[in-house]
């Protein structure tokens, strides 16, 4: 058990942003919104996933769309609240804590604002050990658990609920209400009982995150590269240093898609990197050769500032190390990989683990 | 109170069909559908809206979609229990009557299937006096109503439930939703008191639409034109005969949206008939001249069988009457034009109320 309070919320939204993989919504915007609500209701307290009681109520808790649009919209906080009541009415029983279900810079942030809200605790973990851009892309999923029943409302005061007969037909669903929403919605579901936490939630992620961010905070203070430190904390490496030279994006099914090329700089003079990305960082190849890949860690960081480079946030000019990390051994299974594997964004390439640091 | 047993269904489909304006549905399988659950459940009470008791709970129910694509699914009937009682849950009380919300091949008949399936009576009226493309655009919005809580359902299993700020945000997300679902759902909606109905339904639409289907049927057996017989019930009058040389339609963003050019024929040889739809059809014109112009009803006929032309059914070859008919008083106000006249369809025309018969 811990307590979060504002001190804390800087380096954990730096590190989920780092696990986010360039998805996962803009940690400066998450930081400010769970800080407000810290600020006015107090500290949350965060508890280890395998101390949560077998008959909890975990309730994952997030904001869905396109990053691109999220940054233009600051959330009120109360569509939280009411995500949250929407789900418990259906129920039939009050949540007991709440979850991040992916881990990103507003995505792992959000619950912190709604665990803030309604006095519950935030369990230390997340469903995905990163961030994937559609909604059955989860380990709950794998575990065989259903996304709904899901709440899903948006910033003009409209409310769904939703009933699926399986957790692609909820993406669809949900995907189609949040491109009418305005691209932009928050959501809670995936209710499961402590016991189901703690058998399909990945334990930790939160602390993980805290530990990235404090890594950091701590290599920059010493003059040490910021990027191979945040890096080394996930077992992950760099694979290419270079500058942003071309980036297409576009806005098209409530995802940001798109693609950049980084030309080498320093030791990768004279190679180009391509990478292709569907509101996370989803592969990086230079001359054809995969550097790594979905599910395995994408992450981007600004050379100057170490910073984590969001896909709606990659421009011309800006200097990046690209790294790469090992993804949850769960992921690497086939059925992992059907779900979030390169198949699964039509990408035409198999899945080779990446090699870690330590692994 | 009236018994609707299969017998009555022919007719009161046919009717349906002339008022829905070449939308509402196909009035054959509305009647097989309404049969079937007639045959197994039992013929349908239809009580007067005038009788409906204060306290009722009114629930209209329907299908949503695409006319083009409806033609291709039939129900189930057990998504419509299913929207039922979701609402139900909703309100915390069961329904006592269901309603048609529109006059339609399909949408005066779903009901009857409803009414069977659940032992419920049906009252004798609907939302619009005719048929419109979209969920605002019924007399309930115009008295303040709320569409929600709304329950939508496809026929996977898939069931979601709708809070909107307002109607027009109804149509939108449920519209999205039933694009995903494959152009075709099933609905309740508007759920209202007794009171509630008397002050914001049109009464007696199912049984003029019985009394449609009768006349056409006498008119046959005596060799009357049938076309007349039943412009005549309606008070609205024969306005242009031809033959269908071009038909462009397209399903997009969930409706049936097209355009048809009618040739003239015997007392009408030498002109030409431009004609408008979405999902119903909105306007008719010769040389620039409107005839007829929603919210008054513009209804086409086939020549040989009199049967109600759907927009749907529209093709190369097919000779037509198109009649006019005058709209309920209500639409004509500046709120009723708003909401469903020629701007609320992006028409660039004003309404002049067309001369019906009698009035």
């Amino acid at each position: 058990m811990a307590t979060i309070d504002t001190a804390e919320l800087t380096d954990i939204a730096f590190g989920a942003a780092v696990l986010g993989t360039g998805g996962g919504g803009d940690p400066y915007l998450g930081r400010l919104f769970a800080e407000r609500s810290i600020r006015e209701h107090g500290p949350v307290e965060m508890v280890d996933l395998e101390k949560v009681p077998d008959d909890a109520v975990v309730l994952p808790v997030a904001m869905m769309g396109a990053p691109t649009v999220m940054v233009e919209k600051i959330p009120s906080g109360e569509e939280l609240r009411g995500v949250v009541r929407t789900v418990e009415a259906r129920l039939g029983r009050e949540a007991t804590h709440v979850v991040p279900i992916e881990a990103g810079g507003m995505n792992s942030l959000i619950p912190f604002a709604a665990a803030a809200q309604l006095g519950l605790p935030i369990v230390d973990a997340d469903g995905m050990g990163r961030a994937f851009p559609e909604l059955q892309q989860v380990m709950p999923s794998l575990g065989g658990l259903s996304a709904t029943p899901m709440a899903l409302a948006d910033d003009k005061g409209n409310s769904v609920v939703l009933d699926t007969v399986d957790n692609v037909w909820t993406e669809r669903l949900a995907r189609a209400l949040t491109v009418e929403m305005g691209c932009s919605a928050f959501l809670a579901n995936y209710a499961m009982s402590g016991s189901e936490a703690r058998a399909h939630l990945i334990g930790g992620t939160v602390s993980l995150a805290a530990r990235i961010g404090a890594t950091v905070r701590q290599a920059r203070a010493a003059h040490r590269d910021p990027a191979d430190a945040a890096l080394d904390v996930v077992d992950g490496r760099r694979l290419f240093v270079g500058k942003v030279v071309d980036v297409s994006r576009r806005t098209t099914g409530g995802f940001a898609r798109g693609n950049a090329t980084v030309t080498g700089i320093a030791s990768d003079d004279g190679a180009t990197l391509e990478l292709t990305f569907q509101n996370e960082h989803l592969v990086a190849t230079v001359d054809g050769d995969v550097l790594a890949v979905v599910p395995d860690l994408v992450c981007l960081f600004d050379v100057e500032s170490g910073a984590p480079v969001t896909t709606e946030s990659l421009r011309y000019g800006l200097r990046v190390v690209v790294g790469g990390a090992p993804c949850d051994p769960r992921w690497k299974t086939a059925e992992g990989l059907r779900l979030a594997g390169p198949s699964a964004f039509g990408l035409d390439l198999e899945y080779r683990p990446m090699k870690g640091r330590r692994r």
